[in-house]
């Protein structure tokens, strides 16, 4: 019995997440599927974790017990023969038998994308959060400050969960200008269900005036005051994952 | 009556390009019902030229004359809620009476994009020719050189055209290499129908070695020998119409 790691990228837009849902396609369940041709074999593949609808990923990571003797780069050539053009295997390797790709991880990186300008071109449209009003980029990069450490992050939970321990690290933030576009990043021993569309509301809110600065500092110490709105899907993208 | 001047911006992978076709959306009718409905008239829009099916524009030119009072600023936000975000407008200017977007360029600019690499992002995969063989760099870049000048490119013309003057002025050419992305680069003061993608499809054949250096010489001296198929159109920009 061997373990394999493969890491993911895809264009989300077109799908439902990662995990089937009722009413849309899974990424998850079309790269099974074609493991599953290949192996010739009713496949499961664990993944980091969930991305929502609409959500994109350049290095998800997945990892799944086979007993077959096809090497990696093989396997990889056919999962990108069989899988859509929207769904790309960067790297199959086999690991260790106790890789677990959710267990295993130590932490993930998301980076979320805003447009600023007026037009968004055509050619980023699916992959940034159009928000054409004036954020002041000073007061963001400074509120992001308050997010690093080891924090009660429920306030930036979304419903329809039922995780009990909402505590989690933040290794690292940056909030980065090039141009109009903004890109925050973040590094977490782990996310709660919609949190970093959470945070991105919240600070957008902050860095165009709506809320005060320190909102973030005081949502995070348990304040009963409101936070920003869900950011659109479509400007999230899980970048990596992380493992020891 | 005003003459105004619109650079539009497009991912063509949804329509079939420019000009309307029996089985297909063209930009150029999208781009003047939503102005029509603007105007509340019908509209006729000059366009610069056509891109074919699939071909992606960063700065195709219309132009246009209308009799309304509505300021440039205006159209140009009324027409990006109207359009679909596949069609952007960059810009609406008042011009000359005298200004016609296809008869007062003095030339265009495309680039071409081919992606070297054994797997494509799904974020780059509908604006890229995914050509994984080897090309040999230096042997393309000095290929390109013979495009330079006054020529007879009539072998660089595809069948379904009735155009006789087959004669082009290149103005420059460029051939450049970012990682494993290479983006070709042509000016012209026209080209004839499929022209960079036969130049493309061509300079890949001389570049991975089944045609000679020095092809392309000898098929602009009318020598009676093979052009290259060609290349897929979504890899094919048109960047820049440039007026005197």
């Amino acid at each position: 019995m061997r373990n394999i790691k493969i890491v993911l990228e895809y264009d989300g837009t077109n799908f439902c997440g990662w995990q089937k849902q009722k009413n849309g396609i899974g990424i998850q369940e079309i790269a099974e599927r074609s493991l599953g041709k290949i192996l010739n074999k009713k496949i499961t593949l664990i993944g980091s974790g969930r991305t929502d609808s609409g959500v994109h990923a350049r290095g998800q990571v997945a990892s799944c017990r086979i007993d077959s003797s096809i090497k990696t780069p093989e396997i990889k050539k056919a999962l990108n023969s069989y899988l859509p053009p929207e769904i790309r295997v960067k790297t199959v390797a086999d690991v260790g038998v106790d890789f677990h790709a959710r267990f295993s991880s130590k932490s993930k990186i998301y980076k979320y994308f805003i447009y600023n300008g007026a037009v968004v071109s055509p050619f980023i449209s699916k992959y940034v959060w159009h928000f054409p009003c004036e954020i002041d980029y000073s007061v963001v990069k400074n509120e992001i400050k308050f997010l690093k450490g080891y924090h009660n992050f429920s306030c930036f939970q979304a419903k329809g969960t039922k995780i009990k321990d909402t505590f989690r690290r933040v290794y690292g933030v940056d909030f980065k200008k090039k141009g109009l576009l903004y890109e925050f990043k973040i590094e977490a021993d782990g996310f709660l269900y919609k949190m970093v569309r959470l945070i991105v509301g919240t600070l957008i809110e902050v860095g165009r005036g709506k809320f005060e600065p320190g909102r973030i500092k005081a949502l995070l110490k348990g304040g009963k005051i409101k936070r920003g709105s869900v950011a659109p899907g479509k400007g999230l993208f899980l970048w990596e994952v992380i493992y020891g």
